[in-house]
């Protein structure tokens, strides 16, 4: 199971510090996949689900103890079908859905937007002992936003500073946070909407505001680019998954979670009770 | 696929109209279950995924399109140790997340406590094309609370009747409901309150409150039996799933999860808009 795990590979998917274009992350790129296992295609991420397992239920366990256990916080960003959906169908469906919580931040709400852009994150985020899964984000305050100026170009300012300070009073009160850019190509992007148009059972995911949000593209990837350069804390780190190949993205995303877990060291919580006396009343219950 | 999936499963696990008694059901039995295929563990309900993914996915469709659209709710009870933690795990874990909406019911909070005692159930229903996974539910406002004389005796009794209207308002609205008893034995409830004694990985489960409530067997079997027999309705039936076997149990709940959705004879959503003319506008988009 180890055999063909990196080391690490969080490190090869860091968005580099300082100013960074997301034009020139290469979404056919393959870091750390070993050599010559491309044809395995989902073989070597279901390999990790035993791993994966373990590694959760610790998770879970430690948050049946203490408010004040742990939590993991996936961020997914992208453009549309760049495959947020796709990675918690395959990534976190391989998970015990009891320690999962995800939620999926559409268009705000007039309640929502009468409130500042934090204050809905908020009430999303993942409980001690979880998983939480945000399907876009508050990065959607500095994206859809500002390409669509849907704020005054302050307050879209104001705002990258303010995700910082709540991403580290997050990671400053237990929060494990893995923050994701899923880079596709324009050419594959193009391809996954044709697709949508072509099979009547994918008609349902296509939305002709998709195809209008598709052609703001370099907006967009401006947008993203400074999203990536501003909100790249040492704490927080982006990391960009290149997201051409579904099953380079999953297996991708299935080791930085399973790193993220890993490096909680969590061990089993000790009884909090007395074994012992309790074993012996158990002796006693009757069986029949 | 379907070779070994019997006709419907449903109508084997219905609890019987009128009168009974929870003690006299079989926690062994195997209704409906292929003969000669026990060795097979967890093969038979492994073989259902694609079915049943298939299913959730229209489910899922339908929601994306309409308020009205479906939902299933899957109701489990049962005592301590009786895999309604296991059954999500193994049945719902199978499931695409995004489509679920899971809630554990615990012991109510004091706003909880102020309100009805149906108030904070509502909270937690499931919407359009979601599934809702119940882990204990309304019912344990006529269980612990009728064993333990938690509210007054004419409160309890006024509950049978309250939850039936309700299941009945939920099914009028839409709602499919899979109401599942799970029923396992006295020995192996002790059995597995044991493991949870040996196994310091399993020591976190174990909460010296079992214990108690498993003394009181005979005063569960009874507030159960009450249950079983009044909120049977033939809307929103009670189905006694024999739970001894951990791979029975499994294969059972995903039958009836499948027969629910299958039961909605649910299509794909046709398009809600020109398929031709977003093909025009998409050939129009820039690829590189």
């Amino acid at each position: 199971m180890t055999t063909n795990k990196p080391k690490l590979l969080a490190p090869l998917l860091r968005c580099p510090n300082g100013p960074v274009d997301a034009r020139d992350f290469n979404p056919d790129a393959k870091p750390g996949y070993p050599n010559g296992k491309d044809k395995d295609g989902d073989d070597l991420r279901t390999e990790l689900e035993p791993l994966l397992d373990d590694l959760q239920e610790r998770l879970f366990a430690a948050g049946t103890r203490s408010p004040q256990a742990p939590r993991v916080l996936l961020i997914l960003q992208g453009l549309d079908t760049a495959g947020k959906g796709g990675t918690i169908r395959h990534v976190i469906g391989m998970m015990d859905p009891q320690g999962v919580h995800i939620h999926s931040f559409k268009r705000p709400t007039a309640e929502e937007l009468a409130h500042d852009f934090l204050w809905r994150i908020e009430r999303e985020l993942p409980r001690s002992g979880q998983v939480g899964i945000f399907d876009r984000s508050h990065y959607e305050d500095v994206l859809i936003q500002r390409v669509d100026h849907l704020a005054p170009p302050e307050e879209i300012e104001r705002r990258y500073g303010a995700i910082n300070d709540f991403e580290a009073k997050l990671i400053a009160s237990g929060t494990v946070i893995v923050k994701c850019f899923l880079t596709i190509s324009r050419g594959e992007q193009k391809q996954r909407l044709a697709e949508r148009l072509t099979n009547p059972e994918k008609y349902y995911k296509y939305n002709p505001g998709d195809l209008d949000v598709a052609l703001k593209w370099e907006s967009y990837m401006d947008a993203y680019s400074i999203a990536l350069t501003r909100c790249n804390t040492d704490a927080a780190p982006w990391f960009v998954v290149p997201a051409n190949r579904k099953w380079y993205r999953n297996w991708a995303i299935t080791n930085l979670i399973i790193e993220a877990l890993g490096s909680l060291n969590l061990g089993w919580p000790a009884a909090n009770f007395d074994v012992k006396a309790e074993r012996q009343r158990l002796e006693a219950l009757p069986s029949k």
